[in-house]
C-alpha cells in the first residue's frame, strides 16, 4: 500500500510517497524523469543493493539513467565528494533538464541535494531514502549541505526535491545501529510536537526495534506529517523550523568533537536530546522525571543517552558555531513539556557552562 | 547625483544606485548592514584602492566590518578561492545575519554572491561593482557561480543581492583593456534589445573610450534598465533571459580554449558577438552589412572582433558544454535585426560546423 503526503510550499510543493516496494514503481517516477537524464547519486554500500533495480525502474519510467557512486559515510560529506558528482555530470554532458536521484541515507541525500541546488545554478532532484533516518527526516524539507572542516553543514542551500519516494522494504537491509539512529529522529518529533506520538513510541518500542512493518510505516508517516507541517510554516528556518533542531546543537558538537563518522548522526542527536531535556529540567522548564523518561526511551531503542567525555571549552567552541546562533549567543531548543519544544535565545550562559562542565 | 533603478522581483526586489562617489555614502548602506557583520569580499588589486574607504562607510552605517581579499583574476574563480571566503567567515563566527559585500569586478561579485548563496544555506549580499563590466552586467540579476575545470560558471546559484551600489568614480582607475571589456556588454544590450541605444553608442564611441562621465553614466543606466527588464521577465533563465547570453556561447568557448584569464570575458564576448552576428548573416537572418557594422563598432571601442584560431572540434567541444543546451543540441543567441536578439535551438548543425571551420 502506498500512502502519499504532500508538503505544501506553493510552486515548490511535492509529494512524499511511503510504502513497501516503491523502488519498482515506475509510475511514481515517470512524471519527474520521463524524457530526461536521471543521474542516480548513491554510495558504494547502497549501489549493489538497490542501484540496478532503481535504474531499471527509471528506464521503464522513460529516463536515460546514469549512476554516480560515492564513498560511504559522514566523513565524505565534503567538497571533494560533491565534486565527484559535478565531474560525472559534466562528463556526461548533463544539461539543466537533468534530474538527480538521491538513493541512500542522509549523507547521499544532502550531497545530491546540494549538487542539484548548484549544478548549472540548479536542477531538479528526487529523494529516494533507504535509511530510516533519511525517510523520517533528512529527505524531507529541502535542507542540503556539505560539512566544512570548521563546522558541520556549514555550506549548503535550501532546495526542495520534486518528490520523495520512501520504500520501506529497504529498511530490511539496514544495520541495527542505523535503524536505532533513525528512531532517534522519530522520538524527536514526539518530544517537540506530539506527546501522544511520544507515548505511542514508548508503547511500541519493541515492535520498532524488531522492524515490525506496520509499526515502522506508522512511525515514518507520522514523522513526515509533523516535519511537513513545520517546514510549511517556516521553509527557510527563520523561526519555528529551528524546533527540528532539538538535540542537534549538543549533537553536532558531539559529532564534531568525536570526528565525523565515529558517532552516527542519530546517535549524537539522541545523546543531545537527553542533554537538552536535562538542561530543560535544570532550568526548571520540565520535571526531572520527564527528562529521565525521555532518556530511558532512547536507551530502550538502543541509543546512547549520554555524551562522550568532552571538555567544557570544547563544547562551547563547537556549540558556538551553530547556525541558529545570533550575535555570539548560543540558541538552544529546549522543552516546555514532553510534546512541546521551545526555541531559547536567552539561556543564561553561566548556567549552560556549569551544565556542560558536568555533562 | 545618484540615480536609482529598481529590479522588481517580488520579495526579492532591490535597488540599483548609480552615481559618482557612492562608496562614501553611508545612508545607502545603512538599511542593509546596520547592526550586522559586513564582510567585504574583494581582491588584492581593488582592496588597496577602495577597501579602507568602504570599510569606513560601512562602519559609519552601523556595521562591524571584516575584509576578505582574494587573489585577482578569472583563473582564481574556483572552489579553492570560494573556500577562502568560507574559512574567513567561519573563523570570524559569522552568523546568518552577516551580509557579504562584493567590492570589485565580475569575478569578485560571482564568488561573493555564490558564497552568500551557500554560507549557512544563504545569507544576504550587496554588490559594489568597481569595473564597467560589473556595473553594467554581472552585479545585476543574481547569477552567481564559480568555474569548474570542465566548464565555465558550471557551479552556482541564482541569489539576488539586496542592493547594487555602482560608484562611477571607481572607473577612473580601470585599465583601458578592462574599460573596453565592459563596453562590450554595453554594445550587447543595444544589439539584442534597443537599436536606438546601439546607434547612440556608435555616435558616442569616442566619448565612451575617453571616459566622459556623462556618457558612461548614461551607458550604465540604460544597460541596467535593459538588464533589469529582461531579468524581471525571466529570473531563472527559462526563456528570454538567455538573450543576455548573446556572444557568450562563442565567447565562453574562446575563454575556455585559451585558458581562463588570457582573454578578458568582455573581449571574448566581443569576438563572440561578431561571430554570432556573422552566423546570423550566414543564416540569412540579417544583412552582412549589419554584421560588419557591429564588428566595426567593437573594433572602434578597442575590442577584438575576431576570435583566436580554434579548431572546429574544439569549438564544438566547448560550445557543447553550454548551459543553454538541451538534449545535446547547441542553443545559440542570434540576431533577427540589429536591436533584436533571438534564441535559436534549431540552427542546422552542419551549417554551424562549416561556419566554425572557417571562423
Amino acid at each position: 500500500m502506498t500512502e502519499t503526503l504532500r508538503v505544501e510550499l506553493g510552486s515548490r510543493s511535492y509529494p512524499i510517497h511511503i510504502g513497501e516496494g516503491l523502488l519498482g514503481e515506475a509510475a511514481l517516477f515517470a512524471p519527474h524523469v520521463g524524457g530526461r537524464l536521471a543521474a542516480i547519486v548513491t554510495n558504494a554500500t547502497v549501489a549493489p543493493l538497490y542501484g540496478r533495480r532503481l535504474a531499471d525502474t527509471l528506464e521503464r519510467a522513460g529516463a536515460e539513467s546514469l549512476s554516480i557512486a560515492l564513498p560511504d559515510g559522514e566523513a565524505h560529506k565534503n567538497w571533494r565528494t560533491l565534486d565527484l558528482v559535478f565531474e560525472a555530470l559534466l562528463r556526461a554532458r548533463a544539461d539543466r533538464r537533468t534530474v538527480l536521484v538521491a538513493l541512500g541515507g542522509g549523507v547521499v541525500g544532502d550531497i545530491a541535494g546540494f549538487a542539484a541546488a548548484t549544478y548549472q545554478r540548479g536542477v531538479a532532484h528526487l529523494q529516494v531514502p533507504t535509511t530510516l533516518l533519511a525517510q523520517v527526516d533528512s529527505s524531507v524539507g529541502g535542507k542540503t549541505a556539505i560539512n566544512h572542516p570548521l563546522g558541520k553543514n556549514m555550506i549548503g542551500a535550501f532546495h526542495q526535491p520534486v518528490a520523495v519516494v520512501a520504500d520501506t522494504a529497504t529498511l530490511a537491509t539496514l544495520p541495527p545501529r542505523e535503524l536505532a539512529a533513525g528512531l532517534a529522529e522519530v522520538v524527536k518529533y514526539g518530544a517537540i510536537h506530539d506527546a501522544g506520538f511520544l507515548a505511542w513510541i514508548e508503547e511500541n518500542a519493541g515492535r520498532l526495534t524488531a522492524r515490525d512493518p506496520a509499526a515502522l510505516a506508522h512511525a515514518i508517516r507520522r514523522s513526515c506529517e509533523i516535519k511537513a507541517e513545520i517546514v510549511e510554516r517556516d521553509e527557510r528556518e527563520s523561526g519555528a523550523r529551528a524546533l527540528l533542531n532539538f538535540g542537534h546543537t549538543f549533537g553536532h558538537a558531539i559529532e564534531s568533537a568525536s570526528g565525523y563518522g565515529n558517532w552516527l548522526h542519530g546517535e549524537a542527536v539522541a545523546a543531545g536530546m537527553a542533554l537538552a531535556a536535562r538542561f530543560s529540567a535544570a532550568q526548571g522548564r520540565i520535571p526531572s522525571a520527564d527528562a529521565e523518561r525521555l532518556a530511558a526511551l532512547l536507551a530502550r531503542l538502543g541509543l546512547p543517552a549520554k555524551p562522550p567525555t568532552i571538555a567544557r571549552d570544547v563544547w562551547l567552541e563547537y556549540m558556538g558555531r551553530d547556525k541558529k546562533n545570533e550575535r555570539g549567543r548560543i540558541t538552544l531548543v529546549l522543552l516546555d513539556r514532553l510534546g512541546r519544544g521551545a526555541i531559547v535565545k536567552d539561556a543564561p550562559p553561566a548556567a549552560l557552562e556549569d551544565f556542560l562542565a558536568s555533562a
